[in-house]
């Protein structure tokens, strides 16, 4: 029999990643698309897009989309969306129904979260959390080899969290989440204010940007850290310390053996990691008398997302083939009997 | 047969309570003592005395411990406990030896989240988490039918998450924990500095001590609140406040069905839960787009611990007879083979 592949989507608040996906985790072919963030029906027709595209090329069985937003239990609709504009979407079906291909969809942080513990740096760990640092933060739990996703399907939404009574005002509608301190949002806003206020310390910093502070983003502050400038490492510090902090207090409610950092803000790792090990264990409750999780950096890096998603899809056909298989199994017997 | 009988203890910052508990969750006989906090061999002497009471006059099978501390994952050693004396003590084998009955050591809210499940608030509901406000905060969760320990035994230290940055000082060395803000030992601290400004909404309550401040307590400022008192109905509305927004924390990370409200504090019903109720649901995230936990009181009060305990050190037991009966059957196959 000949290969069939899985597409997986990684939809975040400002792109869409695709790709075509084997059984091993590796990604074969990619595509990317951006993220019309206020029309979920243009969202749906750029899914579609890279879909065809990469279907046109590779002998496509069903597709795992990985959506930055709030997804039930069933796996179908996405219920909110911080950073998109989806509310009660019914994303499966629409998409499945123009695909005419198995589709489900799964929380973007829940997929990155399996593709490490199946491929990536969680590999044989029984009990993990992932933290994604993007737009805002990503979480997701998996226990036991399964995804923890709670009652109704959205749990892990630690970038939700209130950690600064009434802090910075979140795209959720709260004030004070944990994702408006340590996500590339954060480093980003944190680094313009840095700029704004003219400290000596932000003149190379203003000098990149030529003036221009609109154009100061998580990426480029990376980029100057890694060139030693020290306001851009200063920056990485309070953002690290602040997902040390974030990650003692999930630490003290989950217990788990590791925390896996992913996201586009992980790409700056050490810088990132160091200063939140140390942060984690400062504020880690019973420190010292207690085994501590390890922190550990994303292995798939910002595929993580579409190889779980796609991983999920595979999952989910391989089930859905065996239950066909007893049924067909069972009325064959039924019949004879 | 006749029926034979568990023991339940509870161990508390402040004092034990222990009771012969039936099949069905009932307690049958009760015995209390006082925590001596500061001498880990003072409490297992209490813990013995009590257990020895309770053995002249029933037929006691095995021992349930909860304890107020960092339980290892093998239900053994308390690694670290905030409020009392223990680290890394091994609990289990010491009272084991002295007893010469099998005992189990359980977190204290571990094993008030098994009983509100299999016997209370929150039967049939299988994700559930347990929030008990005494001393501190003890926190649990109950996922499918199992307490989900973490890895190494220590989850759901849910009073030891940091809610407040530089916040006030913790027993456990941090600041800002959580139980700071919601929790016997806050409400006793908010009530006192309350009377110390010496406002004249303080009257009644300075009244009621005769001045002398160190007699405020907790189960006063309830008694107050029933009685009418605006400023003891306040303070109970800050502490709901702050329960509230530290449940909508959890509820992101965990997206429970059912948050059980246990613990001497919440004694106080509707003071407490209602307040609680309006904070979490305007600090949700997504709320409107989610379905969302009930929050209920404990339907078994300030037994739940010492019931659960006792529950558990059955099921244990019963684990433990059956795979000795399991090994009997292998041994006597194998002798015929």
């Amino acid at each position: 029999m000949l290969e069939r592949f899985t597409v997986g989507l990684d939809i975040g608040g400002t792109k869409v990643v695709a790709g075509i996906v084997d059984a091993a985790g590796n990604v074969l072919d990619r595509r990317r698309g951006e993220t019309p963030s206020k029309s979920p029906q243009a969202t749906e027709d750029v899914i579609v897009e890279l879909v065809a595209e990469l279907g046109s090329r590779w002998d496509v069985a069903s597709v795992g989309i990985g959506a930055a937003g709030f997804v039930d239990a069933g796996r179908s609709n996405v219920l909110f969306a911080p950073h998109l504009a989806w509310r009660r979407e019914p994303l499966r079906d629409r998409v499945q129904q123009r695909l005419r291909l198995p589709v489900i969809v799964e929380n973007d942080a829940n997929a990155a979260a399996w593709a490490e513990w199946r491929f990536g740096t969680a590999r044989g760990e029984d009990h993990l959390l992932c933290v994604n640092l993007g737009t805002g933060i990503g979480g997701a739990i998996v226990h036991g080899g399964v995804l923890y996703r709670g009652k109704y399907g959205v749990a892990g939404e630690f970038g939700h969290m209130i950690v600064v009574p009434d802090g910075h005002r979140c795209e959720c509608g709260n004030r004070g989440c944990w994702e408006q301190y340590a996500s590339g949002n954060a480093l980003g806003r944190e680094a313009r204010e840095l700029a704004a206020a003219d400290s000596p310390v932000a003149q190379t910093l203003i000098a990149r940007v030529g003036g221009d502070l609109s154009r100061i983003t998580g990426p480029l502050i990376a980029e100057m850290a890694k060139d030693g400038d020290p306001a851009a490492i200063e920056l990485f510090e309070d953002v690290g310390r602040w997902l040390g902090i974030g990650i003692a207090n999930l630490c003290a409610a989950f217990d788990p053996g590791c925390v896996v950092v992913g996201g586009g803000v992980s790409e700056a790792g050490e810088y990132l990691l160091a200063p939140a090990r140390v942060a984690s264990r400062r504020n880690l409750t019973g420190r010292g008398y207690r085994p501590e999780a390890r922190i550990e950096r994303t292995a798939l890096g910002n595929e993580a997302g579409l190889i779980g998603a796609a991983d999920l899809a595979r999952w989910e056909a391989q089930r859905l083939r065996r239950w066909s298989l007893g049924a067909l199994r069972r009325g064959v017997t039924a019949r004879r009997a």
